[in-house]
């Protein structure tokens, strides 16, 4: 599984501190890692909108599997995310939510908030998020158990009604974006060195890289 | 102001509680509340997708205001509600949430857990949560004051690339989702009279009565 | 109505905060707020355990009527109010601990956590938790109202367990805390100024003047 | 290790629940559960005055290690145990809770709120307390570690307060509670097994032994 962490300006400079969690949780299962917004306060800004075209070209081309995000109160990332096709963002405050998630809604992004109930000791929260998120066994299995058909059918509809409203080409839908937008969501080097390594659909490359030029 | 209430059949049964608080908050202010989705558990039967569908009609043709709504986590209606253009859905699970929320994303929907840390009590929870969402005046003022430029800037930046994204004709988005959903979405008689008195968009009424003929 | 707020070393750089959001809260209804422990990191330095010893006396010499506490979980203060006879401390993090507290409880002190979960914007969810602390009619009616009398009625025996457990005499209690302790709890000046002016028993009184001879 | 489960009238339904997660959860360290409260909402009758008595009977007893308790909404049972000599109880609503307590307080029992925010899903969140407050480790080595020492020492002085307010002697301050509160506190089938088993101060197994003729 890769996974992409991608924190935005207000809250970067904690962006050390849930990296080092999310890494403590996911490297005995051999996952990867991906750090790909700001690492600090002075790298490369990034707001909650460029996180949600990130997510949007990581996870439509395949380059990425899941993303953890968040912002300030993380309605900001979680809503900017959800934008975008293919991308189903779930808000994350403590681990029961984690899992919940991941069985019913079984989305492929989780949106913390890193500032709002973020106080002293937050690092073991988010720690035992990424637990309950990545360590639980197979996703989408429903809960209760006993509930899973319905959940799952809901999911799959969740996505055919994003689909029918949203442009019917994804390349379409990308480039209708502000174009500025994308070049700074995609111009920071760990995210160029993730997508490029990682992206299985040669026409998202070849309009990031045209964006890039 | 005219705020739609809008729950699903996990929930139905505690809609006359959250209906009950929300009356008891804003009356004193003169707002209208409709009660759009399921009244109890033998209602006319609504998923979260659905209320998505019901948001999206009630907000793009001027009906409503602001939404309230919420599932078993809430996640499902937060996402559901996310799908589509001008709906802007927080999700709340605590009274500064909703002040937040509007503050600084001013959206026109926030969505409450109805089960999931829904206790004893939790009636006083959904109480004050109302309380900051509609009795603290301005919306989309900025907290703390002083961010409100950029905070205003990324809120309009999220909308258009929602925009972007979507189709360009709203009623093109609408007409693409399966019409057995839009029609159970628009079936309900309580949100037929809210709708139907308060739409101003008459395409839109043209095309819910299609739907329903 | 007298409130004492009083904190401790640990999260002494946010006393203006809370104390402003008290005052904000109870000014209207002319409560009388003595901030009594640190004011900023390099005030008279206190712990938990101080803050036990001055609620004790503060209560039992009728000084004050309420007060409002917490450390960085809020657990030491916590523990440490309810070590004394007649202080009956609650533990607080949001609006409807405070209510249903005061309704079910009844108790006279709130310990909150200034540290953990105390992030960006908690100043709002302090001063939501003081608005339903203070301002929301009478206490110890029961919640809900019906179960009033079992529940008024633990809150008594609740009272007589602790006095039976305690040694019988007030002073003799008092006397037997470590001199020291109790000499650095009572050594503040907003402290003294608040006990000296509204203590209303004498022998308590001698006793605090006897230490700090 | 041995930990006794204790829950009274209002939330003796959900006894099963929690049990079953406490087993889940400390059964592959081949701790010892003792449930010793109320196991449904038709056995013997206890409020949580009787919680604080009788974990104070066990604790003194050294008949278990730790107790894990509650009421509806925790404060209740959280105050009517720290009552007692040698009973250090902390509140506990979320898993980083559980961990902070331990590390920091170092107390033997924990009061959790089995109404108020116990909704849907909530089983998880109680096992998520668990694994923290039961599978991680030594405790009592504060949090951060190089805060260990004040907060060591902080835990320490704690305890001497309360044994300097409590009455000298611990069977004097049992016998000093109502005889009456006292025998229905220990008069449930599940609690004297646990007792009497396990019970390591003759003087105490006698006085309850005589209570109980």
């Amino acid at each position: 599984m890769k996974i992409a962490l991608m924190m935005e300006n207000s809250q970067a400079a904690k962006n050390a501190t849930v990296l080092e969690q999310l890494n403590t949780v996911v490297k005995p299962l051999e996952y990867a890692v991906f750090n790909v917004g700001m690492s600090d306060e002075n790298d490369h800004h990034l707001t909650y909108i460029h996180l949600g075209i990130m997510a949007s070209i990581l996870v439509n081309s395949k380059a990425v599997d899941f993303i953890v995000t968040g912002c300030g109160t993380g309605q900001g990332a979680m809503m900017s995310l959800n934008i975008h096709p293919g991308v189903v963002c779930g808000y994350c405050l403590d681990p029961s939510d984690a899992f919940l998630f991941n069985q019913i809604n079984n989305g492929n992004a989780l949106a913390l908030a890193f500032a709002k109930g973020f106080g002293w000791g937050a690092e073991l929260n988010v720690r035992y998020i990424f637990e309950k998120a990545f360590t639980t066994g197979e996703r989408g299995m429903g809960y209760p158990l006993e509930r899973a058909e319905p959940q799952q059918r809901n999911a799959g509809i969740l996505n055919q009604v994003k689909a029918a409203v949203i442009k019917d080409d994804y390349l379409e839908a990308l480039q209708a974006i502000d174009r500025d937008l994308v070049k700074t969501a995609v111009s920071g080097e760990r995210f160029q060195q993730c997508f490029f390594e990682h992206c299985q659909v040669p026409e998202i490359e070849s309009y990031i890289r045209s964006i890039l030029d």
